[in-house]
């Protein structure tokens, strides 16, 4: 008697030739805002600080050539953004190299997912190193 | 005229079922080991300490049915890792899945990389708030 294994998730970056960075939480952090129309709604959902949202926005409008987001600064700050036609563009071809890669990936992925130890809980690197015998070693919050 | 666009870096994560995550720091730390039969060497290469080298592949070895890196404590720090060849295979198996991101992704990529602004230069998360007009605000070291 098996159970399945949870499929494993694959995270894309991408380094663009200018040095900005493009990975899944940017991303994430763009779909907020197409669904909430708002950057701190969208902040909000991630639990991270309209400043700091802000800034990973600004620096998308910025890394590429058209803005991804556009702003009303007239209206109140929890409803005036949008996401561009470019933006929702952007989305699309970063689903589409995750979609590539778990499609053409899947032969070594999954080599790589069944050789993985399924007792193991990882947390050697946010705790003291254990104890020999592994006792009385908590578990990472 | 136009200069040809360097091509976009791409790096792929793995978070195995596991919950232990599996990214290309981790694999360049192993490529060292395999190329310095050491971990402190390793360590050295990627400009991290022995400690930090240690965890990485500590955790590594406890994330896979099979180590991947033997150690030889009889010897001096300096000369006591190798490679188990599940270790070599894990690089591999790393490194093609990264191809396959590149091959079958190669539409999007482009099509993101096309779409970035030549003239940025990113550092807006990593200094204050520059001044509207940007005059005088440093880039980031």
């Amino acid at each position: 008697m098996t159970t399945p294994m949870p499929a494993p998730k694959i995270s894309i970056r991408i380094d663009l030739p200018n040095g900005s960075r493009l990975g899944p939480g940017k991303i994430a952090l763009l779909e907020s805002v197409r669904e909430k129309r708002s950057i701190s709604a969208a902040a909000r959902d991630h639990a991270m600080s309209y400043r700091r949202a802000w800034l990973l926005i600004d620096d998308l409008n910025r890394a590429f050539a058209e803005p991804v987001v556009t702003t009303f600064p007239g209206r109140s700050q929890g409803t005036g953004a949008q996401l561009t036609p470019f933006g929702a563009r952007l989305i699309e071809l970063y689903r589409a190299v995750e979609g590539a890669t778990a499609e053409t990936g899947a032969a070594p992925i999954g080599e790589i997912v069944a050789a993985s130890n399924k007792l193991y809980e990882p947390g050697a690197l946010t705790r003291s190193r254990p104890k020999a015998d592994g006792e009385g070693a908590d578990p990472p919050a």
